[in-house]
């Protein structure tokens, strides 16, 4: 399925007026005393902010007046059916751990995706002002009206790489296993970035994201941001991600080969 | 020793140069390609950069010109002996793994000191354009020119606090199982910040940060910022930290006295 290159531009435009009004509801309330914090689990902690709510709520009012034949998948509320076999996946704050303590690591992430998966997706950091964008031909960061071309690097060996995951403790006890076998040889682990690692990894700043237990919102945007600037993103048996699940998301083919044979040692 | 406000309005300039001067090599370095790094440790992996060689230069020459009785203890170059009773306490980039990572979360320590310990520091994070500052009777975050109020929150039971640290593989297998008693009753633990979760304390978003194995350099500037804010810093002891070893850092003396009490158990 392709898209015409006037859809193309109005995608464009409509993508440019969520991100603006997204940015102005997680700012109001990001670092802010009162951000109608609730738990979703009974047991455990899966936190959910007003914010949250509300930028997936603008997101679908301008989806509706703009993209009314689009599906809509989103974090919060029911899903919309397709009705042009174009779906956009939503997770309006993805990171609600790190937008609760006040990091500017958290982001907003915006896909659209046909039958097949992602076809183009935006990761953005509202503080820091980035927005990582990537598919339909193109791949960059935007970030104070400059724009600069988003490429994944070339790290042939594991023992050289820069590796990221969200939590130390990823996944089941067997996935954790097998994360820490790569980790054990990566060159350097660092954890806490959510969804910004994805951006790191497409910007060429580091070499691998490993993930388990992800959703297709959260992971759908990633996807294309890091296919679009040269990287690889798979499940951990080299299947599709984009239904969530296990990630692995590399720089390169060589990288991805020498983690998925450790993954799956 | 107390400080003339004449020497107040002095320090306060020569650091406004510092900080200028320090952000244009850091930002002329980030997410480059070459940033000189090197490893100085044979087993191991502990990262410098030329931005850390470069920064702390430029620091020593300001210092040098503006403020030559004052001694100089820095990450990078030997110390300079103090002959005003004051010295600066540096260190140009911490979190360097963070900036080879190219996150947003290391960050440029610049603290003053007497015989007894910080009397003022900042934390600097150039990319975000934030200066968390604290001591000499004031405590405030300046970005982009504006300037607020920083001052810890009044969290009082641990299980709803926040705790960052820096690895997971926190000093020792001893200090590991104190961190992990106290991790384990916290409502949330957060990795990979490095000195942007003193600053994130001290603007009431996060509770606790606790970390062992410090140098004076990496600590020095962030006592100041939170103890200005309101908070306490100490080792696990309950003794000063400002020499480094293990740190906990609290919002409050509830806070401060439930940690202080698991990690002694």
């Amino acid at each position: 399925m392709g898209l015409k290159s006037s859809d193309q531009k109005q995608i464009e435009q409509t993508v440019g007026r969520m991100i603006s009004a997204g940015r102005d509801i997680a700012l109001a309330y990001f670092r802010q005393p009162d951000q109608g914090l609730a738990n979703k689990l009974s047991d455990g902690f899966d936190p959910v902010t007003q914010a949250d709510k509300e930028i997936e709520l603008a997101f679908r009012e301008i989806l509706k007046a703009e993209r009314p034949m689009d599906g809509i998948l989103g974090e919060e509320f029911p899903p919309v059916a397709s009705q042009s076999g174009y779906t956009w996946v939503l997770d309006p704050i993805d990171g609600t751990r790190g937008f609760i303590s006040g990091t500017p690591t958290w982001g907003m992430l915006i896909a659209l995706s046909d039958a097949q998966g992602p076809i183009w997706g935006a990761i953005d950091q509202p503080y820091t002002g980035e927005t990582f964008m990537g598919g339909l031909g193109r791949a960059e960061l935007r970030r104070a009206g400059q724009t600069t071309p988003l490429a994944t690097r070339q790290t042939t060996t594991l023992a050289d790489a820069i590796l990221f995951t969200t939590f130390p403790e990823v996944g089941t006890a067997n996935e954790r296993a097998a994360f820490q076998r790569v980790s054990s040889v990566a060159k350097l682990t660092r954890y806490g970035m959510d969804c910004y690692a994805y951006g790191l990894l497409a910007a060429g700043q580091v070499d691998l994201v490993i993930e388990a237990g992800l959703n297709a919102y959260d992971i759908q945007a990633p996807i294309a941001v890091v296919e679009a600037a040269g990287g690889i993103v798979t499940n951990w048996k080299g299947g599709p991600a984009h239904a969530g699940g296990t990630v692995v998301a590399a720089a390169n083919s060589d990288i991805y080969a020498q983690a998925i044979a450790l993954l799956n040692q």
